[in-house]
């Protein structure tokens, strides 16, 4: 049954859902899943939601677990790449969690793990805006800043797996505290935790804002992508402003990527990427090539919003897993 | 004769200097030639003279110049590394000169041209304090920062020929201006130049440094790697501070590129280095690993002085050869 060999599960484990692709040789999606989760549930329960959520997803696809060539799966936090291991996942509580064997005993087929954005840079990568080019960085905005870096053409783990942390590289010395316990990281300047503390403090020093407003009208005790985005589309000035200030920090770990890594491409990925698209990535681009150090680097480099939305996630796993097990 | 085609000469161009090594096979050093170099002689001029500071080199090592495998140059700037073209070298003035076509009608031989910072770096991972590591940064502190990333064993030249340019990552943003002329660069914050700077500007402001006196006796118009060394050994409190606040953005520099990274070492090298080796690093390490993402990074990356000193240029560019030619 070679054509069912090439059939494969790819899962986006985040801290609030499980999405899960099954996606044919030719990366069509036969059926999808998704399931939020709660938080603080143990190790072994998730396992078993997730599990679940691939078993549903296979019978949508009309395809037994069985005959999978592999589950794929990224998930938020540092992992040990060939033992399938999380070794620490503060969002999900975890540490040194087996998800690769707890998967695979389960599923009864084979397992790859690696971390959430790399997997979705892998996807926007070879699926998406990426247009498979030798060189290039993914940074992911949500409630970190996540990124991820192919370097000719594979994905780059880094001496010990721990690369493409650029959330974590100060651009603002002695600034903000990160929720790295650190100061003046990207991810404590230009997340959506940073822009929702940033409106918070506006509004608590007298500023008018109807963010929050916004998030009661739709019961949201967070200000998520599609809360930014209506207070944009409204015209807040606190929130234009704040977004305007993490545009421009942004700009800056763009231009230090570049100038740094020299990729082909930047793909500007995450929640607030995928709801606002150009809108989001055009002032990143302008303010990135301003810090350029080659002139040149202006047409040379693609700064470009992703393309695969929510899905590239778990489209990036499939891709990942055809790559690791040679599929 | 197998022998004599093993014998390359490796060429360090700096802004003031010219030095180049003959070597054999086994990297032993044969004979070694220096010249200073005036500001603003014409390119030809400048090429003229490198050839002839190789020639004499060969004749000290006893090798006809025509029976050298090949001559490598580092240059300071941005290399069109196929054509061996400087395509930009500020400190030399130059645009576009073909200093590989220049050299090898003069001399030759096969003429290989890299950034002088990414040949010092590979002759540091090849022969120094790199290990030959299959992950590698180096970060050379001098009159700029330089960098050069060793990916996978082999030197990493990006997307278009320019990665490496660590000394332009903005680390404190909207911070002091920086050569290149944006702000905030680690180039102005922690380079021999911006410490000069520093030190000019406590001692406009009152402060007391016996730093101008000594550059004074030893007729220097620049605060070099010495007249700093000299001032510590005096324990001038001014250049204590200023070094201090330097080896704190080095630290953080060098966090930010492991976090992105993960190499297995870091080398920090260039002349401050040299001079200085772990009093230099030391400081710069136990920021660095403050602003670690991982804890094990602490166990898993080194971060070392250079190890060859002056000589890493001119040895890592005989390095550069004998990979790029496969001698």
């Amino acid at each position: 049954m070679p054509k069912k060999r090439g059939i494969v599960a790819g899962v986006d484990l985040g801290g609030t859902s499980i999405k899960a692709i099954v996606a044919d040789r030719n990366y069509k999606i036969l059926a999808t899943g998704k399931k939020r989760t709660d938080a603080g549930v143990k190790a072994k329960a998730l396992i078993h939601e997730i599990a679940r959520v691939v078993e549903q997803a296979a019978a949508d696809a009309g395809v037994k677990v069985k005959s999978l060539a592999a589950v794929s799966i990224g998930a938020p936090g540092a992992i040990d790449v060939k033992r399938g291991v999380v070794t620490e996942a503060p969002n999900l509580g975890w540490r040194n969690v087996p998800l690769g064997e707890g998967l695979r005993s389960r599923l009864g087929v084979p397992v790859v793990v690696d971390n959430d954005v790399n997997v979705g840079v892998m996807g926007e990568h070879a699926l998406g805006a990426g247009a498979r080019v030798a060189q290039l960085v993914g940074i992911f905005v949500g409630t970190g800043i996540g990124g991820g870096i192919i370097c000719n053409g594979e994905l780059y783990e880094g001496g010990h797996g721990w690369a493409g942390e650029l959330g974590h590289t100060v651009l603002l010395a002695d600034g903000p505290v990160c929720s790295c316990g650190r100061r003046g990281c990207a991810e404590a300047l230009a997340s959506r935790t940073a822009m929702e503390r940033d409106v918070r403090d506006a509004v608590k020093s007298g500023r008018k804002s109807a963010v929050f407003d916004i998030m009661d009208e739709r019961k949201k005790d967070r200000m998520t992508s599609s809360i930014i985005q209506v207070a944009l589309a409204k015209e807040d000035p606190v929130m234009k402003e704040v977004m305007k200030r993490a545009q421009y920090y942004l700009g800056i770990l763009v231009a230090n990527v570049v100038n740094a890594f020299d990729p082909e491409r930047v793909i500007v990925g995450g929640g607030i990427a995928e709801r606002l698209g150009e809108d989001f990535v055009k002032p990143i681009r302008e303010t990135a090539q301003e810090y350029f150090l080659h002139a040149k680097a202006v047409k040379g480099v693609k700064i470009l919003p992703g393309k695969l939305g929510d899905d590239a996630g778990a489209l990036g796993a499939v891709v990942l897993a055809r790559k690791r097990l040679g599929l």
